[in-house]
């Protein structure tokens, strides 16, 4: 822990996916990129950490990334956990940099690199994979972690300690549990925007064949195309599998109402981002009409691009969302989302994080494991995203059988990228894109 | 029309304000920058605009405005202003850039700047100020430069349409006004945090001698020191004098309530950013509970850093603001304030802009005068706010007699930086940063 942070390394690398259409949804076709941290050490490993972007812009993250560095150059890893807080706040709340967010968009997802690269180097200086460091910190050091700052009219830090410590309670059961079946996730491989109707039909026969049971479509395309491939998908996979729908904020808060009770028809499990990210009373209003229409069967979910713990205080506040969905890097990183995690578990909503892109499926796997170990102590719900894209650029990727995330083994939170993996995929020097 | 936008030069600019405690609140301290556009075209004048920030970081904007500028380039101005809404969102929802928000921080700013300085061409070109310009817009082409997107909740294209109709009666009778008048204002230059007393009762004293009858300070630091601070303005400028408070988002929501029950006996007209920007329902919290207390007489202000036009919307179906307060250049420019001028008279909420900073007071002045002569329609409880500081860097400086804004007269926007400002203070290269 007397290991110091001698300098920060910052890629930008670009994976060449918008030609193929993965990962196209009403809103998005992007070139999945991450602004790439390493936290070079003196005589210690490399901590690693990224936020995901969309491709064009990749620069500009990194460029904040640079930019907050000096809060990270030069610190011992004993110093920021001795005062985690005080680390946390040196970036998020920079008297000069705070204002191009505050806590939100490009300056707070660069936080989230920064700070999900000490957390890597903390695990890995400990030999743990970040979930079960995480959940064998003490709830002294884990409350110790995060900033209550503008969300203690919903959680105070000793509500936090009391369900950290509810928390121990059956964890070891709950480890059995997942040492011996994984972690339940569904994929997103199935449904994209930019697919024709046969591959949707393939790609659902195939995934059902793997053992998925849970499966999520796009929408937000005109609605009789959504109507039509969502009959496909529940075609192919039956009446008991769940069926869930994303439709990336495109609609309009009446629109959406009026869409999906269309779309009930389909059964639905959850339909995801109705409407604008930032719309918490509009996500209400959706909550009530889609429990209304739907006999309570279909809930509303959202969060990938939740900016902060005080979206996520508030669709909770407001009884907007009955799935809360963290994102591993838009928020700045494992200190935030701990609050994000205590918040859902004190309004009773289950956490089934956001993943996809490029390595967010192995981040939030850990996040997803300590929540159910530690603060959210159930499976009922739960599920971590899964989208089949990009794994073999990192050193340990992750591990699925059968529809189900094995646990990680390996020290740290799975956010190394391979060496060759940067090197080709460099922008704009890499060969890929030379 | 046919004027043809061939290049895009982005400046970082800086003045180095940290240093004297200018601008100093519970949350920013910082050297006032601006991250400035400059459209180059054919055969016309320069299109100028810029977003503001804080110091570091002004080049992360500087480079989201250089991803953004292939969206303006090339482009006419005819072409623009024929599908205004087209290349709007050209700019706010390009399908890989539009993740580093959504519509928030660096790349909403980013865009502000270079939607502000398309707009500055167009009024340059019609040889009018930009308040006179966008005046003098039809009730068609105004509603056609709005993008309705995710706010037909609670504003139709129908209602704005009714609003801006009802906006053309009196408009001349109001304009005699402002030519005799001038525009309310108030000062924001007597109490920063980092003035001590003395400073603070000479300012005070000095700017009621000057005119002033409003005046804003700083809170959000040690209660008993905000209270000695209030007391000392207070008893300068009397009890009929309004006098405002900011903190700036320091407070968390239970402490907000508690704080300004005590700030209540200086008689505060508003308390501005009294908790997280982002915190809708925290803010309609603070709203019922200082009603409560101070008998109605204390407003909530916010939205210098709310981010667009959907957390606008938020507020004020909330009932949590009873003064809303847009900013020029936080979202996307001319467009989205547009939407939440509008949005703000269809709830009935007052409309008194931030400025400050560098060249905030330069481009809010015509937004408020717009406001007035077409949507607002009165001057009760309007007033754009005013700082004493960098004018002197524009072409067209704002000019203020007796506390009033005067109405500017020189085409454009009023964004235009003199040249030998650009050169002195740029960063890093200028003189002064050398």
């Amino acid at each position: 822990m007397s290991t110091r942070i001698t300098d920060v390394d910052v890629h930008d690398v670009r994976f060449p996916t918008a030609a193929a259409g993965d990962g196209s949804d009403a809103i998005n076709r992007g070139d999945y990129s991450a602004s790439y941290v390493e936290l070079r050490t003196d005589d210690g490993p490399t901590g690693a950490g990224f936020t995901f972007t969309n491709g064009r812009g990749n620069e500009i993250t990194c460029a904040a990334i640079e930019a907050l560095a000096h809060h990270v150059r030069g610190r011992t890893v004993a110093e920021i956990a001795a005062e985690p807080v005080a680390f946390w706040r040196s970036l998020t709340a920079d008297v000069q940099l705070r204002w191009l967010g505050p806590e939100k968009g490009v300056i707070h997802m660069a936080a989230g690199a920064l700070v999900n690269a000490v957390w890597d180097l903390r695990a890995k200086l400990a030999g743990k994979p970040m979930w079960r460091y995480l959940a064998e910190l003490s709830t002294d050091e884990l409350v110790a972690n995060i900033d209550f700052h503008h969300i203690t009219d919903a959680l105070t830090p000793d509500e936090a300690a009391t369900l950290l410590d509810k928390g121990l309670v059956g964890a070891a059961e709950r480890l059995a549990v997942l040492e011996q079946d994984g972690f339940p996730s569904y994929t997103t491989s199935v449904g994209w925007l930019g697919y024709p109707d046969d591959k949707v039909r393939a790609l659902t026969r195939e995934a059902y064949a793997q053992g998925w049971r849970a499966m999520k479509m796009k929408v937000g395309g005109p609605p009789a195309d959504d109507l039509r491939r969502a009959r496909i998908i529940r075609a192919e996979i039956g009446p008991d599998a769940l069926l869930m729908m994303d439709a990336n904020q495109v609609w309009d808060v009446d629109e959406a109402i009026t869409n999906m009770t269309a779309l009930a028809e389909v059964d639905p499990y959850w339909i995801e981002e109705p409407t604008h990210a930032d719309d918490i009373l509009g996500h209400a209003r959706i909550a009530r009409a889609v429990t209304a229409s739907t006999g309570g069967r279909c809930r509303v979910a959202t969060g990938e691009v939740a900016a902060n713990r005080v979206i996520f205080k508030q669709l909770l506040q407001a009884e907007a969302i009955g799935v809360m969905q963290i994102d591993a890097c838009r928020v700045a990183g494992v200190n935030e989302v701990l609050a994000e995690l205590l918040l859902a578990a004190k309004f009773g909503v289950p956490v089934c994080p956001h993943a996809g892109g490029v390595g967010l499926c192995e981040y939030v796997q850990h996040l997803a494991i300590f929540d159910y170990l530690r603060v959210g102590t159930s499976l009922d719900g739960r599920m971590v995203e899964y989208v089949d894209h990009l794994h073999e650029h990192f050193v340990d990727p992750v591990r699925t059988r059968g529809g189900r995330y094995l646990l990680p083994t390996a020290p740290g939170y799975s956010a190394t990228m391979r060496p060759e993996s940067i090197a080709r995929f460099r922008f704009p020097d890499g060969p890929v894109w030379r």
